[in-house]
């Protein structure tokens, strides 16, 4: 995760123009740490501190914001998190969603004034009034996977969704993985000069992907997605996948 | 809050047995940053850090833990968090509550296993049911003062609850307070051989009321709660009592 963050949180005013927050949530078992700053990544105090702590989580989601609706605040910075069937549900999102806003709410409000967090407040309202328990992992992806469908008819909705379980990401325009398993090579990443032997840090039993808007490293094998898709990730392994 | 705070993760296993986790909440303007670690605070990474973090916050609530009900896990580390009417509640609680866990919930459900946890989600419950948007002040205040009542018939109730806006605590058995304002004067921390010049600090204008289970600071002047009362403070000051 350091050597991901490394590369993403360059992007937040170093190697990119996301400068405008930056938000890290990673999950330990039930619980859930969420990071948040509304200053460019690349030059903050507190993701300074997260490249150089040995945190250790099965599941992260991490941005870095580049703001077109919504103030640059705390408040409007990703991921967004919610309590959902007694789990936390964390969401970031890249794009922009046409008349979002006028969808009502029932059970979740925003507290900023993103797209996106009303478009999450949505997600979580319409899951929660179709299943008021938490449905098999078979359903819950259904249901997702067609909530995605329809927001990616209102704009561009790139985005990842996690309840700590399984990750649910939406391709609207990028997303792309890579896959790593023994055996383990190496990698460099695209936006800083660092190189990583994963061969050092891992069993042979691991296994993790990465998810990303474009790939963070130069010299591992990164699949893109088709645009309108929906992908469904659990352990370390893409195990659904909705075109 | 860096001063306030060197004290209290002091009692994470250094001047006190408060060892199974700690927590800080702090709000900036509508949002809310949320700092947990099941480690001890007195030796914990994250504490030095935010030790040594200029931030800047209107509203805080840290709490370190000694477990009684639920196992020490990030789940089960205050301050809770939960969002009510669009706004980011935060919830930090010492005691034990009989029977809590027999109480229904309908709209939040909790996380981990801690009885406070049930408490807080049992609190949102309650308000949420009563008033669908957000009341004015005076009822809202009203209403938790009788909740957090019946939650003292329990057992030990010394809780604090915020909205970003209002701080409301619960005295069952301990809580004091310390309000500070020009001209303003010197602090000696009990916990930690340091000393403040709250004078070099402030400005004339500023206004703050610290509220703890027992006092901070030596050489300043802390009021005692009586049992059985809950205080509003708003904007540094305590607005009211409910005896």
């Amino acid at each position: 995760m350091r050597f991901s963050f490394a590369a993403l949180s360059q992007r937040g005013g170093a190697t990119g123009s996301h400068t405008d927050g930056w938000g890290i949530s990673f999950y330990e078992q039930k619980g859930c740490r969420s990071l948040h700053d509304p200053n460019p990544s690349a030059h903050s105090e507190l993701a300074k501190f997260i490249r150089s702590y040995p945190i250790k989580s099965l599941m992260v989601i991490a941005h870095v914001r580049k703001a077109n609706r919504g103030r640059v605040a705390l408040e409007n910075t990703h991921p967004f998190g919610r309590e959902l069937w007694g789990s936390a549900w964390s969401f970031a999102h890249n794009g922009q969603l046409k008349g979002i806003k006028t969808r009502k709410l029932t059970h979740y409000a925003p507290i900023g004034t993103t797209d996106s967090e009303h478009a999450f407040c949505w997600l979580l309202d319409r899951l929660r009034t179709l299943y008021p328990q938490r449905p098999s992992d078979h359903k819950l992806s259904l249901a997702i996977s067609e909530l995605f469908g329809d927001l990616r008819e209102l704009g561009v909705f790139n985005a990842l969704l996690s309840d700590g379980r399984s990750l649910y990401a939406s391709c609207s325009t990028k997303l792309c993985y890579v896959e790593r398993r023994a055996p383990f090579g190496q990698a460099s990443l695209i936006d800083e000069d660092l190189e990583v032997d994963f061969a050092q840090e891992t069993t042979p039993n691991d296994r993790v992907i990465i998810l990303a808007s474009t790939p963070l490293t130069r010299n591992e094998i990164w699949t893109h997605v088709a645009p309108k898709t929906t992908l469904v990730a659990r352990r370390g392994a893409i195990v659904k996948s909705f075109a």
